[in-house]
Protein backbone atom coordinates (compact mmCIF):
# COMPACT_ATOMS: atom_id res chain seq x y z
CA UNK A 1 0.00 0.00 0.00
CA UNK A 2 2.56 2.34 1.10
CA UNK A 3 4.90 1.60 -2.04
CA UNK A 4 2.00 2.15 -4.71
CA UNK A 5 3.03 3.98 -7.58
CA UNK A 6 1.73 7.22 -8.68
CA UNK A 7 -0.88 7.76 -11.13
CA UNK A 8 0.85 7.24 -14.87
CA UNK A 9 3.60 5.20 -13.30
CA UNK A 10 4.05 1.88 -13.02
CA UNK A 11 5.42 -0.38 -10.14
CA UNK A 12 7.08 -3.75 -9.91
CA UNK A 13 6.70 -5.70 -7.06
CA UNK A 14 9.23 -8.78 -6.28
CA UNK A 15 6.94 -11.43 -3.60
CA UNK A 16 4.86 -8.29 -1.99
CA UNK A 17 2.21 -8.99 0.47
CA UNK A 18 1.25 -12.64 -0.84
CA UNK A 19 3.85 -13.88 1.26
CA UNK A 20 1.36 -13.39 4.14
CA UNK A 21 -0.66 -16.37 2.85
CA UNK A 22 2.40 -18.33 1.46
CA UNK A 23 5.88 -18.88 3.64
CA UNK A 24 3.71 -17.34 6.63
CA UNK A 25 1.31 -19.93 5.69
CA UNK A 26 4.00 -22.92 5.59
CA UNK A 27 5.98 -21.82 8.72
CA UNK A 28 2.78 -20.93 10.96
CA UNK A 29 5.49 -19.72 13.81
CA UNK A 30 6.08 -16.82 11.59
CA UNK A 31 1.67 -15.90 12.34
CA UNK A 32 2.90 -16.16 16.10
CA UNK A 33 5.46 -13.23 15.67
CA UNK A 34 3.04 -11.01 14.04
CA UNK A 35 1.78 -9.79 17.11
CA UNK A 36 -2.08 -10.11 16.13
CA UNK A 37 -4.80 -10.37 19.13
CA UNK A 38 -4.87 -14.25 19.48
CA UNK A 39 -8.22 -14.15 19.14
CA UNK A 40 -8.10 -12.94 15.36
CA UNK A 41 -5.75 -16.28 14.63
CA UNK A 42 -8.35 -19.25 14.16
CA UNK A 43 -8.72 -21.39 10.81
CA UNK A 44 -10.47 -18.76 8.79
CA UNK A 45 -7.37 -16.65 8.80
CA UNK A 46 -5.92 -17.38 5.30
CA UNK A 47 -9.65 -17.36 3.75
CA UNK A 48 -9.51 -13.77 5.07
CA UNK A 49 -6.13 -13.05 3.85
CA UNK A 50 -7.44 -14.06 0.49
CA UNK A 51 -10.79 -12.00 0.57
CA UNK A 52 -8.34 -8.67 1.99
CA UNK A 53 -6.51 -9.46 -1.68
CA UNK A 54 -9.36 -9.87 -3.99
CA UNK A 55 -11.15 -6.79 -2.01
CA UNK A 56 -7.89 -4.23 -2.12
CA UNK A 57 -7.02 -5.59 -5.85
CA UNK A 58 -10.67 -4.97 -7.06
CA UNK A 59 -10.14 -1.47 -4.67
CA UNK A 60 -7.16 -0.94 -7.17
CA UNK A 61 -9.04 -1.77 -9.77
CA UNK A 62 -11.98 0.91 -9.34
CA UNK A 63 -9.09 3.21 -8.94
CA UNK A 64 -7.98 2.91 -12.76
CA UNK A 65 -4.83 0.49 -11.31
CA UNK A 66 -4.20 -2.23 -13.52
CA UNK A 67 -2.87 -5.06 -12.31
CA UNK A 68 -0.70 -8.04 -13.52
CA UNK A 69 0.61 -11.53 -11.81
CA UNK A 70 3.23 -13.36 -13.06
CA UNK A 71 4.06 -16.50 -11.14
CA UNK A 72 7.69 -17.92 -12.45
CA UNK A 73 7.02 -21.96 -11.75
CA UNK A 74 10.79 -23.81 -11.58
CA UNK A 75 10.56 -26.97 -11.44
CA UNK A 76 12.23 -28.93 -8.03
CA UNK A 77 14.82 -30.34 -10.63
CA UNK A 78 16.03 -27.27 -12.23
CA UNK A 79 15.96 -25.48 -8.82
CA UNK A 80 18.32 -28.21 -7.49
CA UNK A 81 20.35 -27.83 -11.19
CA UNK A 82 20.53 -23.97 -10.10
CA UNK A 83 21.23 -24.33 -6.26
CA UNK A 84 24.22 -26.95 -7.15
CA UNK A 85 25.51 -24.28 -10.02
CA UNK A 86 25.46 -21.36 -7.50
CA UNK A 87 27.70 -23.55 -5.67
CA UNK A 88 29.97 -24.66 -7.98
CA UNK A 89 31.12 -21.36 -9.71
CA UNK A 90 32.56 -19.19 -6.44
CA UNK A 91 31.34 -15.82 -8.96
CA UNK A 92 27.66 -17.12 -8.36
CA UNK A 93 28.16 -17.85 -4.62
CA UNK A 94 26.69 -14.73 -3.29
CA UNK A 95 23.24 -15.84 -5.42
CA UNK A 96 23.61 -18.49 -2.47
CA UNK A 97 21.22 -18.72 0.51
CA UNK A 98 21.36 -22.07 2.56
CA UNK A 99 17.93 -21.30 3.70
CA UNK A 100 16.29 -21.23 -0.05
CA UNK A 101 17.74 -25.07 -0.51
CA UNK A 102 16.46 -25.67 3.04
CA UNK A 103 13.30 -24.44 2.14
CA UNK A 104 13.06 -27.53 -0.55
CA UNK A 105 12.38 -29.85 2.57
CA UNK A 106 8.65 -27.87 2.52
CA UNK A 107 8.17 -28.30 -1.19
CA UNK A 108 5.00 -29.73 -0.97
CA UNK A 109 3.49 -27.60 1.34
CA UNK A 110 4.78 -24.69 -0.81
CA UNK A 111 2.85 -25.95 -3.87
CA UNK A 112 -0.12 -26.20 -2.28
CA UNK A 113 -0.35 -23.20 -1.15
CA UNK A 114 1.07 -21.62 -4.43
CA UNK A 115 -2.51 -23.39 -5.79
CA UNK A 116 -4.86 -22.40 -3.04
CA UNK A 117 -3.19 -18.88 -3.64
CA UNK A 118 -3.51 -18.37 -7.38
CA UNK A 119 -7.45 -20.06 -6.80
CA UNK A 120 -8.24 -17.66 -4.15
CA UNK A 121 -7.04 -14.65 -6.03
CA UNK A 122 -6.71 -14.78 -9.38
CA UNK A 123 -9.80 -12.44 -10.95
CA UNK A 124 -10.88 -11.05 -14.43
CA UNK A 125 -9.46 -7.64 -13.52
CA UNK A 126 -6.33 -9.00 -11.63
CA UNK A 127 -5.15 -12.35 -13.21
CA UNK A 128 -2.55 -14.04 -12.05
CA UNK A 129 -0.15 -15.56 -15.34
CA UNK A 130 1.09 -19.05 -14.36
CA UNK A 131 4.51 -19.02 -16.36
CA UNK A 132 6.61 -22.23 -17.64
CA UNK A 133 10.21 -20.59 -15.56
CA UNK A 134 12.73 -23.97 -16.12
CA UNK A 135 14.02 -21.47 -19.89
CA UNK A 136 14.41 -18.23 -19.17
CA UNK A 137 14.32 -17.03 -22.17
CA UNK A 138 10.58 -18.45 -22.50
CA UNK A 139 9.53 -16.75 -19.47
CA UNK A 140 10.83 -13.78 -20.54
CA UNK A 141 8.87 -14.00 -23.94
CA UNK A 142 5.70 -15.01 -21.72
CA UNK A 143 5.58 -11.92 -19.25
CA UNK A 144 6.39 -9.75 -21.77
CA UNK A 145 3.63 -10.63 -24.02
CA UNK A 146 1.32 -9.92 -21.47
CA UNK A 147 2.89 -6.59 -20.09
CA UNK A 148 2.34 -5.68 -23.75
CA UNK A 149 -1.26 -6.71 -23.70
CA UNK A 150 -2.09 -5.04 -20.71
CA UNK A 151 0.21 -1.88 -22.31
CA UNK A 152 -2.16 -1.99 -25.38
CA UNK A 153 -5.37 -2.39 -23.58
CA UNK A 154 -5.31 1.00 -22.65
CA UNK A 155 -5.36 2.51 -25.78
CA UNK A 156 -2.98 4.97 -24.65
CA UNK A 157 -2.01 8.31 -26.94
CA UNK A 158 0.77 10.84 -27.04
CA UNK A 159 -0.59 14.31 -25.66
CA UNK A 160 -2.11 15.95 -28.53
CA UNK A 161 -0.37 19.48 -29.74
CA UNK A 162 -2.00 22.71 -29.89
CA UNK A 163 -1.90 25.65 -32.14
CA UNK A 164 0.59 27.09 -29.61
CA UNK A 165 2.63 24.50 -29.65
CA UNK A 166 2.83 24.14 -32.94
CA UNK A 167 3.55 27.65 -33.42
CA UNK A 168 6.60 27.28 -30.89
CA UNK A 169 7.68 24.25 -32.77
CA UNK A 170 7.88 26.03 -36.20
CA UNK A 171 9.81 29.06 -34.91
CA UNK A 172 12.23 26.90 -32.99
CA UNK A 173 12.52 24.96 -36.84
CA UNK A 174 13.46 28.34 -38.36
CA UNK A 175 15.55 29.27 -35.68
CA UNK A 176 17.72 25.76 -35.64
CA UNK A 177 17.99 26.40 -39.97
CA UNK A 178 19.10 29.89 -39.74
CA UNK B 1 -3.09 4.00 3.94
CA UNK B 2 0.16 5.62 4.06
CA UNK B 3 -0.08 7.10 7.00
CA UNK B 4 -1.88 4.07 9.53
CA UNK B 5 -0.30 4.14 13.50
CA UNK B 6 1.93 1.35 13.74
CA UNK B 7 0.98 -1.83 16.06
CA UNK B 8 0.87 -0.90 19.85
CA UNK B 9 0.33 3.06 18.61
CA UNK B 10 -3.12 5.18 17.77
CA UNK B 11 -3.55 7.38 15.16
CA UNK B 12 -6.33 10.33 14.88
CA UNK B 13 -7.31 11.47 11.60
CA UNK B 14 -9.22 14.17 10.75
CA UNK B 15 -11.36 13.83 7.49
CA UNK B 16 -9.57 10.79 6.03
CA UNK B 17 -10.73 8.92 2.83
CA UNK B 18 -14.33 9.94 3.95
CA UNK B 19 -14.14 13.09 2.12
CA UNK B 20 -13.91 10.63 -0.98
CA UNK B 21 -18.33 10.33 -0.85
CA UNK B 22 -18.53 13.53 0.84
CA UNK B 23 -16.78 16.72 -0.60
CA UNK B 24 -15.91 15.20 -3.91
CA UNK B 25 -19.99 13.22 -4.09
CA UNK B 26 -21.54 17.25 -3.22
CA UNK B 27 -19.15 18.65 -6.19
CA UNK B 28 -19.04 16.16 -8.73
CA UNK B 29 -16.35 18.50 -10.83
CA UNK B 30 -13.56 17.06 -7.98
CA UNK B 31 -14.35 13.50 -9.50
CA UNK B 32 -13.56 14.94 -13.01
CA UNK B 33 -10.27 16.09 -11.76
CA UNK B 34 -8.57 12.74 -10.11
CA UNK B 35 -7.71 11.59 -13.46
CA UNK B 36 -9.94 8.19 -13.41
CA UNK B 37 -9.96 6.34 -16.54
CA UNK B 38 -13.39 8.01 -18.02
CA UNK B 39 -14.88 4.25 -18.12
CA UNK B 40 -14.49 3.81 -14.02
CA UNK B 41 -16.84 6.77 -13.40
CA UNK B 42 -20.39 5.77 -13.56
CA UNK B 43 -23.15 5.71 -10.97
CA UNK B 44 -21.99 2.90 -9.19
CA UNK B 45 -19.20 4.88 -8.18
CA UNK B 46 -20.60 5.74 -4.81
CA UNK B 47 -21.36 2.60 -3.92
CA UNK B 48 -18.44 1.42 -5.14
CA UNK B 49 -16.44 3.81 -2.75
CA UNK B 50 -18.88 2.76 0.00
CA UNK B 51 -17.65 -1.08 -0.35
CA UNK B 52 -14.14 -0.11 -0.59
CA UNK B 53 -14.13 1.36 2.56
CA UNK B 54 -16.14 -1.21 4.47
CA UNK B 55 -13.49 -4.04 2.91
CA UNK B 56 -10.64 -1.56 3.76
CA UNK B 57 -12.33 -1.10 7.59
CA UNK B 58 -12.53 -4.85 7.74
CA UNK B 59 -9.05 -5.67 6.73
CA UNK B 60 -7.72 -3.41 9.59
CA UNK B 61 -10.16 -5.21 12.26
CA UNK B 62 -8.34 -8.64 10.75
CA UNK B 63 -5.11 -7.08 11.49
CA UNK B 64 -5.72 -5.81 15.02
CA UNK B 65 -6.79 -2.68 14.47
CA UNK B 66 -9.60 -1.10 16.30
CA UNK B 67 -11.50 1.88 14.77
CA UNK B 68 -13.59 4.18 16.18
CA UNK B 69 -15.67 6.67 13.92
CA UNK B 70 -16.86 10.05 15.04
CA UNK B 71 -19.08 12.45 12.90
CA UNK B 72 -19.58 15.68 14.71
CA UNK B 73 -23.18 17.13 14.17
CA UNK B 74 -23.18 20.94 14.45
CA UNK B 75 -26.43 22.87 13.53
CA UNK B 76 -26.72 24.94 10.93
CA UNK B 77 -28.07 27.81 13.42
CA UNK B 78 -24.92 26.92 15.56
CA UNK B 79 -22.87 26.71 12.77
CA UNK B 80 -24.15 30.27 11.30
CA UNK B 81 -23.45 31.75 15.39
CA UNK B 82 -19.55 30.27 15.18
CA UNK B 83 -18.87 31.62 11.64
CA UNK B 84 -20.30 35.15 12.86
CA UNK B 85 -17.94 35.32 16.06
CA UNK B 86 -14.94 34.57 14.09
CA UNK B 87 -16.10 37.36 12.03
CA UNK B 88 -16.35 39.26 14.37
CA UNK B 89 -13.47 39.03 16.58
CA UNK B 90 -10.40 39.80 15.11
CA UNK B 91 -8.47 37.31 17.34
CA UNK B 92 -10.52 34.23 15.71
CA UNK B 93 -10.38 35.91 12.32
CA UNK B 94 -7.78 33.33 11.53
CA UNK B 95 -10.15 30.76 12.17
CA UNK B 96 -12.68 31.93 9.08
CA UNK B 97 -12.32 31.00 5.95
CA UNK B 98 -14.95 32.33 3.38
CA UNK B 99 -14.93 28.75 1.33
CA UNK B 100 -16.32 27.44 4.88
CA UNK B 101 -19.46 29.72 4.57
CA UNK B 102 -20.24 29.24 1.14
CA UNK B 103 -20.37 25.76 1.47
CA UNK B 104 -23.25 26.35 3.40
CA UNK B 105 -25.43 26.95 0.12
CA UNK B 106 -25.01 22.89 -0.27
CA UNK B 107 -26.16 21.99 3.47
CA UNK B 108 -28.75 19.84 2.31
CA UNK B 109 -26.37 18.26 -0.32
CA UNK B 110 -24.21 17.39 2.52
CA UNK B 111 -26.72 16.23 4.68
CA UNK B 112 -28.01 13.57 2.91
CA UNK B 113 -24.13 12.56 1.59
CA UNK B 114 -23.51 12.12 5.62
CA UNK B 115 -26.36 9.97 6.01
CA UNK B 116 -25.63 7.91 3.31
CA UNK B 117 -21.93 7.23 4.27
CA UNK B 118 -22.81 6.91 7.57
CA UNK B 119 -25.62 4.21 6.50
CA UNK B 120 -23.17 2.44 4.52
CA UNK B 121 -20.12 2.39 6.52
CA UNK B 122 -21.15 1.93 10.37
CA UNK B 123 -20.52 -1.57 10.83
CA UNK B 124 -20.17 -3.68 14.19
CA UNK B 125 -16.06 -3.59 13.96
CA UNK B 126 -15.40 -0.06 12.70
CA UNK B 127 -18.79 1.78 13.94
CA UNK B 128 -20.02 5.76 13.53
CA UNK B 129 -20.33 7.38 16.49
CA UNK B 130 -22.97 10.37 15.59
CA UNK B 131 -22.37 12.70 18.28
CA UNK B 132 -24.15 16.31 19.18
CA UNK B 133 -21.87 19.07 18.57
CA UNK B 134 -23.02 21.98 19.71
CA UNK B 135 -22.06 21.87 22.96
CA UNK B 136 -18.46 21.06 22.84
CA UNK B 137 -17.93 20.15 26.48
CA UNK B 138 -20.75 17.46 25.95
CA UNK B 139 -19.10 16.29 22.75
CA UNK B 140 -15.91 15.98 24.20
CA UNK B 141 -17.47 13.91 27.17
CA UNK B 142 -18.95 11.67 24.61
CA UNK B 143 -16.05 10.99 22.34
CA UNK B 144 -13.98 10.56 25.54
CA UNK B 145 -15.99 8.21 26.98
CA UNK B 146 -16.38 5.75 23.57
CA UNK B 147 -12.75 5.83 23.62
CA UNK B 148 -12.58 4.95 26.83
CA UNK B 149 -14.87 2.02 26.03
CA UNK B 150 -12.87 1.57 23.65
CA UNK B 151 -9.36 0.83 25.43
CA UNK B 152 -11.20 -1.09 28.44
CA UNK B 153 -12.39 -3.63 26.08
CA UNK B 154 -8.91 -3.79 24.82
CA UNK B 155 -8.00 -5.76 27.93
CA UNK B 156 -4.47 -4.30 28.28
CA UNK B 157 -2.00 -5.09 30.77
CA UNK B 158 1.28 -4.32 32.06
CA UNK B 159 3.98 -6.45 30.84
CA UNK B 160 4.67 -8.67 33.43
CA UNK B 161 7.91 -8.41 35.28
CA UNK B 162 10.43 -11.44 35.22
CA UNK B 163 12.68 -12.79 38.24
CA UNK B 164 15.82 -10.77 36.43
CA UNK B 165 13.95 -7.59 36.51
CA UNK B 166 12.81 -7.56 40.09
CA UNK B 167 16.42 -8.52 41.38
CA UNK B 168 17.48 -5.34 38.96
CA UNK B 169 15.02 -3.37 40.25
CA UNK B 170 15.71 -4.39 44.31
CA UNK B 171 19.75 -3.81 43.30
CA UNK B 172 18.78 -0.33 42.31
CA UNK B 173 16.89 0.51 45.46
CA UNK B 174 19.74 -0.59 47.66
CA UNK B 175 22.18 1.55 46.00
CA UNK B 176 19.47 4.78 45.92
CA UNK B 177 18.79 3.97 49.50
CA UNK B 178 22.95 3.90 49.95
Amino acid sequence: MKSLPNRGHIGIFNRSYYEEVLVVRVHSEFLGKQKLPPKLIGKKIWSERFEDIRNFEQYLARNGVVVRKFFLHVSKKEQKRRFLDRIDHSEKNWKFSSNDASERDFWDDYMGAYEEMIQETATKESPWYVVPADNKWFTRAAVAAAVIEALASLDLEYPEVGKEKLKELAMAKKKLLK
